[in-house]
């Protein structure tokens, strides 16, 4: 890391203002009626898992709204999580995985999270202050201390190249701590405290059964945030899973990599990849049942199949809320040679501005899609002879076919205006007529808002 | 290639008329004031290549612009291209790989050219049209059959999924080699018979010698379209070079590839890669002097700067047209560990949408810049304490430092805007402090009007 400078740092404060315009406060209470539909009014929550939030001020024009928030475990459990691949990675990342790897995974007692700053490009002083963001939760606990050093997970989300106003945030962990609960509220508060830009708070909870342990009932909750990139960059994407399940922290990480691949790292609202994007998970087995050790245990794949299907539904929320976005896309690519190939597939469409414009204009441009499916980046497996598109209709109404292994269809183009009105869309991708792969991917259009909320912050 | 369906591309054509609606005629004839510029009103040609255009009406609403156009070399000549790799190639790609491969690059006498139908996703008939193209081409000159088949390459650009109006195109091909020439005149009207919608012609013309061959003057024009991908997508971009210089069929083509590397491989306007996209190049050494035969002789690598250089100032010309552009930005990584990561980490950052619209905006936003930097796919030698990056005023003044070696700067915000106020812009990012390999990109913004120009055509 970059060698300390604090006394830079505060300096800078006054200037970094300057980049801080079009940043909102977390949770302005108001959630747009559009979006109401996705904030849950009750859930079913883990057993010995709490939240909380805190008002800290992160941001000095911050009086009102919480952004801080608290996740903890009653007892100590599992953890584990997936960062950022960027190169320039926040302290939290790099604290956070530190801790992670420090523990094996085992012993985690909470996830502090603050947004308003996301302690990125900050220097050696960044480090400590998220060291000490995490020893101010541990402190909390009781017989805390085994020798391997913290027991939290830290999250920060909001402007770069500041520092965060520390002293305030460790002031208020305590009170944090003190109104812990297990109530919807306590979490949908928790949930709001993380958000930045996002327009309303992604909560989720769930309860499943596992083959192996077929009496017991486990719950899962889910929070995350994030509405595309946001001023002036490095926020974004966080998630935190808790579930009652008891699962080893050696069957764990596999757990949240695989349902990661397929959730949080298969979504797009512009293609820019932040510092601090971290999803987490904590299991502490509070629910009982047979433990899932390893990769071999019995339960471990419905595990898989149920983590999976909920990180997705979580991840979605973020892409419904994508900065500008009038559209929520699926796209899915069948028939690949291979998942890898499918993904690659499913992302460039995603990511390609054309494609992202002409579902704005509520355009059938199936050129746009097969050219963006041609240029897929890796994929040596397109043959442009086998591929098909066409849009799959929310309405369970029949598919409308565009290109039919390579030839166009003759388009009804009012079908397909009636089918472009709707919110909802999905994308389908045939890459040949022999049964194959599947890849899956969410994203949203590009809207002359998105343009005004990244571009316009001086008009 | 798919089976042939001429009849029920026929019967496309109305469906497919719903689908060009933001499609202009090429060269409206008016330019807007500020491209004004850029169109010479004069040039230096070179010797024994003609040029001349045509209407033919491709698309049925363009009733008065040329949309044809023949490159002729008055003796057989070398030629080499540089196609697309999108897996979707246009049947013109197709055919002129073909030609060049079977010719093995040598005795090639024209590029013909049509705007106003990409000739793309046309099945069999397609192939079938571009041949007919290059064979009436080939016709018009004399002593022609050398039983290696066409000495013409064929380019088509415009919409996709429309087979060429092939009868009304083979006419008017005489008509157009009658009128060759080489005035400036000749040039600028086939240039501007290339364009789609471009909103002005793009031709640059250039003297120069080579030590090997001191007492010859050369002469090199070129010519290329493009805007972004137009609608309904891949059109896009074409380029011609021609040059009097001596040079082999094995000197050609890596030259071109070197040179195309450096140009038309390094603009971005929106990231999407067409079906059409080709650069050819046509050496007939009129101009005499000793031959370029290969890589080793001598003059190459001095001619390859030559060539380098030029095709740099003819893409750029693409850049400064992009669609709905106010910007154009060069993006130069210097200190890199190859010329392949800095290629890798330029591109990244041409690409973000974030970083596009903060230019836009006029915002001086180290942060997404230094994110694009940090998630450059497959670059592993990012160390953020050692990145720097500056804005290059293009009036000469001194440097903006915005970040060096990891930490934020304190910027003069006043000075940060009123660089932000000129067109031109270059961003300087240094990926160590230690010399090391060097890229440079060209790009250009993202409007609203690049939205209004690729989303908003029902409204």
């Amino acid at each position: 890391m970059a060698s300390a400078r604090p006394s830079s740092f505060q300096k800078l404060i006054p200037t970094m203002k300057q980049f801080v315009r079009n940043y909102s406060a977390p949770g302005e209470g108001t959630v747009p009626p559009s979006k109401a539909k996705y904030v849950p009014s009750s859930g079913t929550y883990p057993k010995g898992f709490l939240a909380s939030s805190a008002h800290v001020g992160v941001k000095a024009s911050n009086t009102r709204f919480d952004d801080l928030a608290l996740i903890a475990s009653e007892t100590p459990c599992s953890g584990a999580a997936v960062f950022t691949k960027n190169k320039f990675q926040a302290a939290p990342v790099t604290v956070s995985r530190d801790t992670l790897n420090r523990r094996s995974g085992a012993g985690i007692r909470s996830v502090v999270v603050n947004s308003g700053c996301a302690n990125a490009v900050t220097g050696r002083g960044g480090i400590e202050d998220a060291i000490a963001m995490g020893q101010k939760a541990d402190n909390c606990f009781e017989n805390n201390d085994d020798g391997k050093g913290s027991r939290s997970i830290v999250m920060s989300t909001g402007v770069i190249g500041q520092r965060l106003p520390i002293q305030k945030i460790l002031d208020k962990i305590p009170a944090a701590h003190e109104t812990l609960g297990n109530e919807h509220s306590h979490w949908l508060k928790a949930a709001r405290a993380i958000c930045t830009t996002d327009t309303f708070p992604k909560l989720l909870s769930r309860q499943f059964t596992l083959p192996s342990s077929p009496n017991t009932t486990y719950s899962v909750v889910g929070m995350t945030k994030g509405a595309g990139m946001i001023h002036p960059n490095m926020a974004t994407l966080l998630g935190i899973i808790c579930t009652d399940a008891p699962i080893a922290p050696a069957a764990l990480q596999p757990l949240l990599t695989a349902a990661v691949t397929k959730s949080f790292n298969s979504i797009s609202v512009d293609g820019d990849t932040s510092t601090n994007d971290t999803v987490a998970i904590l299991a502490n087995g509070a629910a009982g049942g047979s433990e899932i050790a390893d990769q071999a245990s019995a339960g471990y794949s419905e595990l898989q199949t149920v983590l999976t299907d909920f990180a997705a539904d979580l991840a979605q929320l973020v892409v419904r809320d994508g900065e500008g976005a009038t559209k929520f896309v699926t796209i899915r690519i069948v028939n690949a040679a291979s998942y890898d190939d499918a993904k690659k597939v499913a992302s460039t469409i995603a990511r390609s501005p054309l494609v992202k414009t002409a579902l704005y204009g509520k355009d059938a441009n199936w050129g746009r899609i097969l050219c963006a499916t041609g240029y897929a980046d890796g994929v040596d497996s397109v043959v442009p002879e086998q591929t098909s598109v066409s849009f799959i209709p929310t309405d369970g109404s029949e598919e409308l076919k565009l290109l039919v292994k390579g030839e166009p269809e003759k388009v009804d183009e009012s079908r397909a205006a009636q089918i472009l009105e709707a919110e909802d869309l999905e994308i389908l991708v045939r890459l040949s007529e022999t049964p194959g792969e599947e890849a899956v991917y969410w994203t949203c259009d590009f809207s002359h808002e998105y343009v005004t909320i990244n571009g316009d912050y001086r008009t």
